[in-house]
């Protein structure tokens, strides 16, 4: 293994908002020898993973893997699905938003970006609005971003579905649910998505490496008949073969191991179960942040994300320079502003392999690291953290009835 | 990890022609905590690969690296280089030729594909003949897979690079060597090549899921006025990134590590070693295959592929019931025929992570599968692999002068 | 991971008789988080890796496993079960009966060794009569290795048995299966065994550092008055905390993660088949060395081990000088000669974790050898194994009935 | 690997005072293939850790490696340099002083066990005083464990050898440091320490199976005429054979490869560096405990451990009753209270590859588990921490001069 500088004592924490901590158990499976992608164990093994792959995107549908990240994934949702110089309505949510809406283009799609200040949810009255408006059919597809990773926020794609359907628009409607699957609920064939964008690195406790599409009879009907070109993406191919467990051309076999471990260990906790941990661990550092006196980027608490929290810097001081005080006195990673908010906003991430402890030593990590770096606070928000954790502990444990 | 099916005992022996066999080390390197792709120790490891790559590749110019397996790297090295409609020359050296072949009409482009019979080089002459003719220099690009892994026919791309400059022909030169790089000399710069495409699994040692191009200055300068769509695949983006040891979307961390492993293990061996090993254990292959009485798919001596050999079955039997045979009882994955060649040839991998034990092994595996399926042979296959081996460790031994 | 030299490419063959190929499966397991070894969680592996090696030792009775290496079982079985200064007979089976003799010695026990001539079992019938004529029921102990690793001799455990039981004698029967158990058939209860003696990184393949002793009744009544000192390895504390899955010091937890692995393999092989499979290596290892017109070290074809055989070297050649060659040349450990025999014999494990292709390299690497080491032999050992090894599987694969 | 139960999500906390949480790379490193332990490589690996244990211990004598828990190092200690019936000195200092005077005693020697109330040192004085009483020098032996992990004191280690030399005394001393090395500064040599006792699972971040003695040449001509029966033990055996890095019977070598890399981390991150560390997390816990105002064990300040701290629970509380809930609640492990204090206390470990953080995950852990407990206690534990910990990182932080 690289030893790439002196390493400090103890675990690393990696608290960005993914790629996330990998539990031992995926890591190990990972670490197996790689089989023949054509003999027939392999073909058990791709069945496996596809089903565990609907049963988490919540579809019946079809979902396929490619061995790429998740930004291959966001490519392969419009090079399947559109057509060239389409009209796509996307909603900026933040970074990532913007980073689909910029591919998009150089797809040579034509994008309307309904813009956003990057503290809020799309806004599904303007979508609305704006297909409503739509008197010609224009728009191809609306493009949602469901935890944009960049802010903390999540948006309502239930709502985003309804508002499409009221205006009876046949545009199809596009997630990606990169940093929310598997942490946050979410249910592609009862929200009529069409397209469904993810990848292993976040709510998966993969490494990065696989992405996902979960698609649509709609949408694959669609692809049926579009002019973008697409080869290594095309879902046609993938899903002839995906029929009997194989991939058409050579697969990602190790990290399809991790990902039949990773799957085995969120059924076995439970997909409801894994949401909640999400929710209380968002709670949990909100409180901290707003015992610390800082503000949460996210201005809308019907939107607060599950599994990473932005956190704005008070005016006049580095969110980058406190970041690196964290890493090198805590031996902790952050996430960093991105683009708009560069400098002004840390996020924390609090999604996968993760539990109450370390979420509290994420937390005291912060907390600390404000002091070092500072950064006007107040201190008592791990206090406020362990005081909301305990609550929830009792609740848990008191006997029911 | 999967328990597909009760486990034979013993060492699975892979030898397919790729994935190979992964080495414990790398294995292991893999098997370590990922880390914050856009941390200090990410760009140390970034820059790391990237110059052991150019060493590989011998090339001084860029490579970049795709978390995707080598089908992403055979449609980057299009998608980039070329533009909508542009004549293509392609030689069908084989099934992965012809592939490669369909993917760039898929992808808009116009395919001259070069007859062959599977069992010889591209033609060089053929090649020049064409490239003459082409008055109009409408021919963009010459495309030729250097170790054909469908068949065991190495080709010969510096005669190909001199056939194309005795033409005076601007054509860029493209060659895979998904099934060479590591495993046969290849040298990127000096052959004049400007796109070269390849993969982690074969002789790189790694799992499937990341894949390569080495870029020349023209090629380079190509890709700045395409107008093939791309964004995944952008080399410019992974350039700029690349830089400072980092990448525009986020890097498959652990199968890098992987790589970090693989290229020490390389170097530590010798380039010039490796190839030399591989040559030997092809050798020793094919005397087994000649004293079995069984005929060699690559009809040229010249061209005979040092990372695997195709074997032909005598006519009237099945290749793939003796492939079974062999995995049934000797727990050993030997390559299918495929396509034009189906259940008419099989295929021995002897690339990657292997020794002379391991390649008796193999051939013993080989040897004892043909009576078992009753395929007509002679015997002393294994003896005559046997006596070239030792013949060869004895001259090693011998002290010079 | 050290590196301790520059490593040849490929797997090294560990052809000793033990420690074996530790499968990969197994070594995962081991890389595992270390458990609180006073937690609930331990406790369920306790119980399921004793009731496991009760299994595997075909007992009904305690079992007990150190965080030690077989030498250390050796120690138990003598200071648990005999007083100072109590008579033991033992028999020379070979290096390794030697070393336990000595042992006894140290620890200060009388012995009695009954000379063999390393090429034959424990001679029965001196044993018989030597318990006829012991009066006075001086003797406490009769100890034999049921199977001698040092020459590839296995002992009749039974005909022992039945010896001492003629002779209507209270000494106990202490057996050393170290080198057996787990590849050759053994049954502590029904032969009647007092006290077996077994280590993890032969048949069980585990890496060295768990050791075992299977106990009987009577032994167990006779460990309560015994006089020898003993803390670490005394038996009673252990048992009264195995009972509920815990050790009364220390376990080395991530060795028993191994443990449990193993026997899971072992298990789902059947153990009737892994017998199977050693019989039918030793004796294809067997028709090689007679081909190669080497004498095996083993003079009573009833008694040739399945774990090992040991090849004399012809006269005036020297077997370390061979093994050498083997090593440098081929990546092969091969067992030395120990002691009486150093030099004049090598010893080829083929127990533990492999398969026939396994063995065929191993059986190359040795045929190489001789060739490179200039020791006069025929070709064809190779050749003789591959037909016989075919044959066998041949009748595997023939439709019952 | 086995799934004992429904694991939940995230990373255990091991803070029981031993076995520590072992590194991944430490993990890693075991993970690889057993190599023929007595083939060459191995040698220079058994060179490479001994020389690295006596680098730890700080001797420049033998250091001797056993495949056995810290209870197999007692006992080699005394039955190595003791003779039947010697009368031994040692100081209770708590349980597992008592578990050490009981095995000697069960080895035959006559032990004079100096009261304690287990909350305070070894008592020098009263040790100096019955060494002057013995006129006769009838005492052969002082047995003092450095830091008691049952308790959380420590003692001094230079003032008990003092001792022994103000009085003349030619006692050898023998000192315990199985939860004090790699995590306290110890000195084998300038102390004067004869037999060193140590293992694997503490502040050397293994898992248990490998323990230690370091002898000095004093011992070991004591060695050379004591009566006690030993053989798996023997150091003499042990000595002679590792003077070419390599072990009389097979060692453990997969822990080795561990003990190899811990060594590295040991010695990268500076061993005083590595005493600080231990020092500051101990400061920080017991900051913590004091705010939660409960009482410390340990009664003298100047004794307090760097390794771990026990804690008293108010009384009519269990303190078991409280680990549970803090395990239930939240996956955290902690020590219990053993035999005199059973219930009544319990102990944070805060040793090994440990950093602030996970200091911090622990601490809260242990002020959540309080309140789900009902255990009668302020809040503030951690923030006090917090602050301690702040306080420490901002004056390393600042420039010097």
């Amino acid at each position: 293994m690289l030893r790439l500088s002196a390493h400090p004592s103890g675990r690393h924490f990696l608290q960005i908002p993914g790629p996330t901590n990998v539990p031992d158990r995926v890591l190990r499976a990972i670490d197996h020898a790689t089989i023949d992608h054509r003999g027939p164990e392999f073909g058990e093994l791709g069945k496996a993973v596809l089903a565990g792959m609907q049963k988490v995107m919540k579809t019946e549908g079809h979902v396929v893997i490619y061995p790429a990240s998740g930004t291959g994934a966001w490519e392969a949702a419009l090079v399947n699905a559109l057509s060239d110089n389409d009209l796509v309505l996307m909603a900026e949510t933040g970074h990532f938003a913007t980073l689909w809406k910029n591919m998009a283009e150089h797809l040579g799609l034509r994008v309307e970006f309904l813009p956003g200040d990057w503290r809020r949810a799309a806004d599904v009255e303007a979508i609305a609005a704006r297909l409503r408006a739509d008197r010609n059919r224009e728009i191809k597809a609306v493009c949602v971003v469901h935890n944009e990773t960049a802010t903390g926020v999540t948006s309502d794609i239930q709502a985003v579905r309804d508002a499409i359907d009221r205006a009876g628009h046949p545009a199809l409607l596009m997630v990606d649910t990169i940093s929310s699957l598997g942490s946050i609920d979410y249910r592609h064939d009862e929200w009529g998505v069409d397209v469904t964008v993810a990848g292993s690195q976040k709510g998966l406790m993969l490494p990065p490496g696989l992405s996902f599409n979960a698609i649509s009879a709609k949408a694959l009907a669609a692809s049926q008949k579009n002019t973008l070109r697409r080869s290594y993406w095309d879902w046609h191919a993938m899903i002839a073969s995906n029929a009997t467990g194989y991939f058409p051309y050579t697969p990602a076999t190790n990290l399809l191991y991790g990902l039949h471990e990773a799957l085995d260990m969120l059924f076995t906790e439970g997909l409801e179960t894994v949401f909640e941990r999400h929710k209380r661990h968002a709670e949990a550092t909100r409180r901290a942040v707003r015992a610390w006196g800082l503000e949460i980027l996210c201005a809308d608490p019907e939107r607060y994300s599950p599994s990473l929290t932005a956190v704005m810097m008070p005016e006049g001081h580095s969110a980058d320079a406190f970041r690196k005080a964290v890493l090198e006195h805590f031996n902790m990673s952050l996430g960093q502003g991105l683009t708009k908010v560069k400098d002004k906003v840390f996020r924390i991430g609090h999604l996968g392999d993760i539990n109450d402890l370390t979420v509290c030593g994420t937390l005291s990590g912060v907390e600390m690291g404000l002091q070092i770096a500072g950064v006007p606070h107040q201190t008592g928000g791990v206090q406020a953290a362990l005081e909301y954790l305990t609550d929830v502990a009792e609740v848990r444990s008191r006997p029911l009835g």
